[in-house]
């Protein structure tokens, strides 16, 4: 067989190990592993590692989020950002509009996405009424679309359900086979402790993480994994950001019971104090759950370490300072009960676990992998399409330089926020190439080719199968 | 010193120990324990023990109920029974009717009690509305009234409070000095699965037990102390039923919170399969928590052996069989929905336990009494008058027979329902004589005295002096 | 009655809560609890506080140390400093020289003893032969005549038995009924650690510390549970130190296991650290297991307050620095593995947990004196002769000023040993008064009586009765 | 590039999952993963799934086993029953003869091997003696040659090292990179209950079930895993049977310790009740652990679901029923301990593994996969020659019909033992055709090769690299 392209020298990386060989491409599938591959077109990957793409499955992009607020990024910056952080994949929230259906959503997403991507791209469907249509029909018939796993809020006022609405959500996710993702997080605690750090003064973004301690997010952890036990489903934690709501996770599962866990960059990295820091920068770190503190940093290590970490996700949820805390935010200086919650992260997310994780010895390349894009493609139902380097899977590939050392600079990044909360967090190991299905989509950190990203249709998660 | 009463001849048990020696009874106190004790009057106790007479901190009486169901005790019957039982003193709950402040309420359920009661008598309150006046004017006057403890329901439509409310209970108590107390099962989940039940004929009284699953409540009981670590005040969990919910309360105190815990007679004897008793019986045993399983018995045994357990209180919610399940109750017949939630005990309570567990070698006479009277009136603000046979304490006194052998029969005892679910259980230790500051209200099984029962007003508990 | 003696005025400590009564002996035995009490001689205690004479259940006296090193307390001087520490009964090892059976070494230390002591004594017999004439005929023998409870060692060589050493020893305590208590190090690792340090030179007292690490300690305490659970035998863990030792007794404990816990002040109150204080002061604080960490103070605290321990324990072993420690002790200079290991505390157990945990505010009177007095009578047979305030138990009563200040000073000690570890330490209440039934050993700090402490025959444990 | 042979039609199995592709051979290498790929030889492979070509990484053959019996397979025997249950590497364990040195031991084996298998091999070292030699020269040599892992026994009399040996081996492979591997049981305990069961004449082969309980292995589980923090060196802890010992396990790894575990076919198909078998058939299922409970099967389950199991082995010990109990065994019928340890497994691990799990639906065709070959390659330095389905990988392949239902019998397997303690027991899923570096060895379940097999020369483990 004569290949489109093969690219050549890298050392190539799947779950089940790093071996040297060549990897044929043809029609934009991994048609050939091998040597000595033939192919009209040739990359040199020496001294590279091929990694498959990166699947960010928690990114913000184009959601309506509040009255005077728009999101910093639409699906042709937040897919720009993803392909020059190495991910060719993203899975984007579905969030329906005041009085609009859940079907009509998701077409208004695939009508703003069509055309603008720089990635491969699929959504996740928030679910926020539980009426008869949604449940009855909505859901159903948007499960056999491919839209195979939803999202439900535990905080957030207009957002947050009932545990009786989560019960009827998972009760669909049942009958229909899809994967339910829940943000854990007590919204009647919170609120109460939002009134009182109001009432006593405390209105600084520091009181962001005040109001949301690691019990309000251990409860609600305890408590979905709770009404998934009683539903009888598998259920996704997101963003999970301590040992306590960690320790849950475990236990849950030595009950045996099905339960995925996600966790993210700002949970190994960033701290409560970022949020105290000085000029109102403490509002460029104002994410929903919290950073926490070093020392859960260390839990978090060792969550992804042992395994009860699936997925590291960036929950990129994209703002303007300018726009949200700026000068003529008032709202923000008055409350950080007003700052909208949510950092951008899609562009740095790999490399910051590449250089924190692979680099300082704690994780393997294939372990990278994993987290990064296999489970993620598991879990969603892109499997085995997506995920891997494997025979017959999309050539999705990520070159990497491991020894590429520098800075990231909000300058560098193709976002559309107008900061990253990394700046000047230095990493070593870097994409330097994207391929989408066989095309090129960065070089060198820049973006080049043209929006050839697709909408994907999903099967049910492997889990369900 | 000339008594005016000493107990000669019996074993007297404190949470110290059993000694052999006299009590001395003047005024109603007990004013000496000693020898050859000088008095007017002699009980000759040989071959008794004599207790701390029982306090049960957990009965209902004369308790609204829904539309056409009448409580089966009121204060005379009620308190006839527990003297019976061996208890000197009950702890009912007042419960504001429809439109009714809790400040009205006391005074109604203070005037139900007057005059009527064969034992003391202090009412918790329940809280079923946070408005401001009630929390910001009527449960502090009531605290400092001397009513120093709130039950707060997570389940039961009606009473239910939100997470909200009760943090903001919570607050009410840490500020004045209260304790508080749950009642932890999850109504939203219990609604799911009830209604769901009903969808598919699962009506039927066993399935009042199947619809509130255990982790109905070990997740409620999660949250209950989630919200009181939040909100910084001790907890007391009452009727705990299970080992997962017990496993919670142990960990809360191995993160340094004080929690405190309670369990039952039924759930130690009764399991749910009780409640599938031929001929509509099972309607006898509907509770909630509901009784689980032999292997749970060993669960909350291990939990009274080891000191999880503070309290064993009988959750005394007394109605009639034919009121609510018979032939007239075509609701009953129609859904378990509609039997209401509660069994007789307060005149079981302490022979269960002795039997059960002083009889049978799991626990000590000492051990016995502080979870039948002492700890009750360390935690509910009565200790040190009443809760244990010491000197300066009130005369509260049960004289057991310990090789006393005979079954439970519905016709033996004094309450006003018309069943026990403990029907031919046989016994072996029974109180034979129960005084009452002194005043003998029952002996050998029968009410001997006139309402001499007060009143009491309750300090704050030890725990927040 | 017409009493010998009558405290007034104080408020009366039992395990079942404080009151307001006069304590009235007779014949050196609490005969009446009340009020307007007759007798020959009134003790005005107002505003003292009467506790059940301490007993300290973990006390080496007059014990073969070591080549060329003598014990610094015998019984003379070790009972004296018990007595004006607020003690009435000691129980020290009993530990046979080499050549002497069990019975011998019984009959000299009973000898050492007679005569000579200023509290009641009681003898722990310290097994470390286990030939069959041990086992199958002294032991027996000496548990009929109330030797109730044995030690065994994992750790010290010459001392520490083998798993199968320690299997045949538990069999004994139950065929016989007495109470095996452990002293939880594993020799080889200390050993293995030992020689390591010293290869390395790290030869200074402090290394005592890092070669008996946690893991050290908690593998032996897991490792005797596993024992006494193949044996079925209830165990005593004595001297724990840290948070995962005590997590291995809360966890055997939930199996079903039945296991006691002892902690001593040097594990809330000293550090590691302190064995590496200047100028070879280190070399005080060498003791086994040693002070930990800050850290692992709040483990034992919570360990005491949420009732996993049941004793404390002074752990005292007094040596005199001079002779171990001093410019005559060579070897101590060249390697800590010379240095004797233990410190003094008999005389400074209670003042320190009094002020540490009744002042401070963790531990109520009443736990107070079960962890001092009454669990060490329960535990080892002498309830409820000892242990309790309680009319027919012996009058060993100690009157405490709880507003006493003054910091623990050598000066005013009367132990043999040349030093205390808490030298300068300041301690809030004290004992100021000392009844060994009925009769005065210490006022004001000094020693008062005559040698009227007597041996005590024991009873099985409760736990066996 | 014209492959040697390539395998059409199959699934594809890798750690990171299954595809449907051609598998190119060359020179004994897998060469390419593609389509249409060239070949001189092809195998229609279609309706069946390639697996890597399992690793028993726990295997006895041809080992000294007591005076009088000798082991049931040898080189020849073993590799042939191993490669026709779809093996292509074991790994032997090397016990030193009486007088021998590891270094004259390993030669023996390697002698005994050559020429005469039909898998590849590798040997783990028995470390049983601790001299300076051995620790000091020996051991470091052979790692330096390629053997890098051990073993230490904490049972089995003459085997089992005391704790400070195994710390001094621990430094061994801590200081020159090797894996730790130990068999955790408690030699005293088993012993002491061994001498009662025989006093009191409990000496049928179900015995050595009850000598050997639950507490004996978690107790040395624990144990061991606190050498090896001490220590500071990985662990693999082989053959776990209970729910209890793999607590521990995720325990140790909670506190941060890298622990690995494997478990085998008998712990969740077999019971102690078949130790209790009829007429003196209960010594066929006569090993170390013994088989516990069907509870325990479930917990065993569970941690291969979640994770907590790295390795699934066979640990084959095949005797000859008919030397170890037959009419001429005497001293097996005398006591259980004259009953050598072991089973035979070799030929029925896959199986029952595909089975029970994959077929069943317990685990994923890739954690099969990772559990029988990719995770043993890695741990014990294999890796990436062996353990995956990779280009540059051995091509050791095992073609899988996941369709066939037989059976397990003794007469269509082929080792030297002559019973298998699963005889009957139905498999759906065998294996059809084994591959060794290109070569069938195995075509419908008959040996089909010469001995092709060689020894492999390993790579520190990949946790150490």
């Amino acid at each position: 067989m004569t290949h489109d392209l093969v690219i050549k020298g890298a050392r190539v990386v799947s779950a089940s190990g790093t071996t040297q060989c060549e990897i044929g491409i043809k029609d934009g599938v991994i048609a050939t592993l091998g040597h000595d591959l033939a192919s009209a077109e040739v990359i040199d990957a020496t001294g590279l590692i091929a990694l498959p793409g990166g699947i960010d499955s928690h990114v913000h992009i184009s959601q309506p989020s509040g009255p005077g607020i728009e999101m910093a990024d639409d699906f042709t910056t937040g897919t720009r950002a993803a392909a020059c952080g190495g991910n060719t994949t993203v899975l984007p929230f579905c969030l329906p509009e005041e009085g609009q259906t859940l079907r009509e959503a998701v077409a208004a997403y695939r009508a703003k996405a069509e055309g603008n991507c720089l990635t491969d791209v699929a959504f996740h469907l928030i679910v926020k009424e539980t009426d008869p249509v949604t449940l009855g029909q909505d859901l159903p018939a948007l499960i056999e679309a491919g839209y195979t796993s939803f999202k439900v809020f535990m905080t957030y006022q207009g957002l947050a359900l009932s545990d009786r609405q989560i019960l009827e959500v998972m009760s669909v996710a049942k009958a229909h086979g899809a994967m339910v993702m829940v943000h854990a997080e007590n919204e009647d605690a919170i609120e109460f402790l939002r009134d009182r750090a109001e009432r006593t003064g405390e209105t600084a973004p520091y009181h962001h993480a005040t109001t949301r301690p690691v019990p309000v997010e251990r409860e609600a952890t305890h408590r979905a994994i709770s009404l998934a036990e009683i539903a009888g489903v598998p259920l996704t934690i997101v963003h999970v950001s301590n040992g306590e709501a960690t320790e849950e996770i475990m236990r849950a599962r030595q009950r045996g019971l099905t339960v995925f866990a996600e966790t993210c960059p700002q949970y190994i990295t960033l701290t409560a104090d970022d949020l105290d820091r000085d000029g109102f920068e403490g509002a460029k770190y104002v994410c929903s759950p919290p950073p926490r503190t070093r020392d859960e940093w260390a839990n978090i290590w060792r969550g992804i370490e042992t395994g009860v970490f699936d997925l590291f996700s960036s929950d990129h949820c994209p703002f303007r300072f300018v726009d949200t805390a700026g000068k003529d935010a008032p709202g923000a200086r008055q409350s950080f009960r007003n700052i909208p919650n949510g950092i951008p992260g899609v562009e740095t997310r790999l490399p910051i676990l590449f250089s924190e994780g692979v680099v300082k010895g704690r994780i393997s390349l294939d372990r990278f992998a994993a987290l990064t894009a296999t489970n993620h493609a598991r879990l969603y139902g892109l499997f085995p399409r997506k995920g891997a380097i494997m025979v017959g899977a999309d050539a999705d590939i990520a070159l990497w330089d491991p020894t590429l050392t520098k800075p990231i600079r909000q300058s560098d990044l193709h976002h559309g926020s107008d900061y990253t909360p990394w700046e000047g967090f230095t990493v070593t190991g870097w994409p330097v190439r994207t391929l989408l299905r066989g095309v090129t989509t960065m070089q060198d950190g820049a973006p080049v080719a043209a929006a050839i990203g697709q909408h994907l249709t999903r099967e049910a998660p492997d889990v369900l199968r």
